[in-house]
């Protein structure tokens, strides 16, 4: 098996402070919220539990916190079927309940569906175990295509690859890396489609980002809410340490299986017997203080001032002259570029080499695609942790880079 | 896949608290350090770092944090080689490096040499993961028999079957279940014989124990420090939690083989990619503060008096002259009893069903062993999380139901 990328990368991001990173997925620094911690330290070991939550706890997580994300869940969606405190888990960050799902539903040699894009790491995870991941098909406008999903789904059932199709994943919110959501009329097709075909397969929603809107919600329900996805096994991955602190790494995944949320279950009783059960606490009492809530809020602007940082020195910068592509994301912590033709973004390649040079670093759209991945090139450039001068001094690198780089006229 | 045991039990424990479990393998509860992490809290957020400990960490782990287990494990050994901190990795408690050293070593139908008994949480990670748990041979005192592993060996080798045996698995201190030590002796003649028979295989030392004597330190040295495993593959666990908060949930692994390394951080990163960050500060801090070394210093006479208090309650209770077994432990939290012939300690067994029936938890001692065990019947009896008066009434509802299914003489 070959290093992680993101390990590479977070690696680098450390050792190497002079290069500014528009590549590491850390989130705001300076934000961090030091008295809201310090608050529920002290709100927890004074309440009624005192240094019990310093015990260890239990292997599926504390009952109030997993009854506080069905109750938000069902909250966000404001209609539907809603979750229940049984079907939630709580893991260390939402990439826990990813790699479970995997290691519970996939052997090698086995097909997970994917948007193209997709997260980079997950693809990393399928690898690991041997899993294919294949690309659904998008429209000119990056829309998924039911027909192209039905052309797909034929085709894989026809090679005799349909029982080896084992889920769809979807980040379907303010996506890493394309900022992208889906919009409900497009997850209802998509169930659709798959049911039509015969694909009666695990859909697997990852919805990390959900919550840092900017300004508004995504309207579209999640597909524990939706009818069209009602007899299909699901799983829900979100987090509350990436909007908060993401150094408490707390994340849950929702299960409407019983057996697949068994399985997990006992994956991770093998792997950590239960998330640190004092992490557990302070996201409770963050939580029922407001702390939590208040802090999202002022995230929310705050992110949404980072990208229009960077998305202004971007355009000041003369990248959209050079022809490259991107639109302004209205959540996430992501602006995703497509290159000009005749430029490749690759891992080591010239414009990569260039990037290093001027110092920045960016994510190379290839890591992000399975297979099938529609022909271009792209660049995820993520704004949540460099400070707003760095991200103008990182746009001006990046711009030096594509300038260099540019095919001449 | 069934259902995970442990979890199984921390679950029954939980939501029975009129039962009395002398199964879980909880820590001490009144004496959880409420100050010190405290301080702890309040001591890194006004550090040098402050919020920053909030932040995403790195996949291995806080550099000083790494360097501190290098070092607090030379002075543990006292002589001989010493790990460094680019061996060093940081886990969600030390059972997540045990999982990531089976996920890394082994396939369905491998082997893995273990003690009699063994960690039964690992024997459950091996059946999830189809892997054979094979038992050393044992004396009748109940040490390691070089000839008898000898003779194991040359069985497996004729059998074909010596290229599946992927490690040698030792809970060398204070073990759980046993209590029982491996001295320096046992741990060389095993290495001699081992190599005597071509089985060059990685050796995992699971000391999660060690630290958690009660008045003096096991002299035995880890096999990082013997010369005579010094060119076998190997991985040392341990942990800071369960000597101090289990809530917080931080462990470590030692790996002096760099490849192996590699690949069991590739893992982790695709499974969490870094332990919360905070919880590593965390530990650190109370580790500079000395706050950890002091409440270490308290734990070990606290569990010393709970061992001697369950001890003496059960002798109390007339359970030796029942014809039950076991010796005091010097250290670690839990006594492992042998029951009298013809008492079966089976999990839904009559034995077990009567101590349910008295109020009282144990963990049957069939669940700790591998194949080729010896016969016998055992308990293990954990005094960690109970109180003395809870002790001495586990204690008296253990003997009532021994007492019920005694043999008439």
């Amino acid at each position: 098996m070959t290093g992680s990328v993101i390990v590479t990368m977070m690696t680098e991001a450390l050792a190497r402070p002079h290069v500014l990173s528009l590549a590491a997925g850390f989130t705001d620094t300076a934000s961090l919220p030091a008295d809201a911690v310090r608050e529920a330290v002290a709100g927890v070991l004074a309440g009624p539990e005192g240094k019990t939550v310093l015990q260890y706890g239990s292997n599926q997580g504390r009952a109030v916190l997993r009854d506080a994300v069905a109750a938000r869940t069902a909250g966000l969606d404001g209609g539907g079927a809603t979750p229940e405190a049984a079907d939630v888990f709580l893991t260390n960050g939402s990439q826990q309940a990813l790699h479970l799902a995997m290691q519970t539903l996939c052997d090698p040699g086995d097909i997970i569906l994917v948007e193209s894009p997709t997260y980079f790491v997950f693809l990393e995870i399928l690898q690991g175990l041997g899993v294919r991941a294949v690309s659904l098909p998008v429209d000119a406008a990056g829309r998924l295509d039911p027909e192209g999903v039905a052309t797909l789904l034929a085709g894989l059932r026809r090679r005799g690859e349909a029982e080896r199709v084992k889920a769809v994943y979807l980040v379907s919110y303010f996506s890493n890396p394309s900022g992208n959501s889906l919009g409900e009329e497009e997850k209802i097709a998509l169930a659709e489609t798959l049911r039509r075909a015969g694909f009666h397969c695990p859909v697997i929603e990852d919805a990390a980002y959900r919550e840092l809107y900017y300004k508004t919600p995504h309207p579209a329900r999640s597909v524990f809410a939706l009818e069209a996805w009602a007899d299909f096994p699901k799983l829900y991955l979100g987090t509350f340490t990436k909007p908060f602190a993401s150094g408490l790494k707390v994340g849950y995944g929702i299960c409407d299986t019983p057996d697949w949320l068994a399985r997990m279950l006992c994956f991770k009783g093998h792997q950590d017997f239960g998330t640190a059960h004092f992490n557990q606490a302070l996201i409770e009492q963050a939580l029922a203080a407001g702390s939590f809530d208040s802090h999202l809020s002022r995230q929310r602007e705050r992110y949404r001032e980072k990208m229009e940082t960077l998305d202004t020195a971007l355009r000041e910068g003369g990248l959209d002259g050079l022809g490259w592509e991107w639109s302004r994301p209205t959540g996430g912590l992501y602006l995703w570029a497509k290159s000009p033709a005749g430029v490749s973004t690759a891992m080591g390649g010239d414009f990569y080499r260039q990037c290093l040079d001027e110092g920045v670093f960016y994510v190379p759209g290839e890591l992000c695609f399975g297979e099938g991945a529609p022909a271009g090139d792209w660049v995820r450039l993520s704004f949540g942790v460099l400070e707003a001068e760095q991200l103008r001094e990182a746009a001006a690198r990046f711009c030096r880079a594509a300038t260099a780089l540019a095919t001449p006229a």
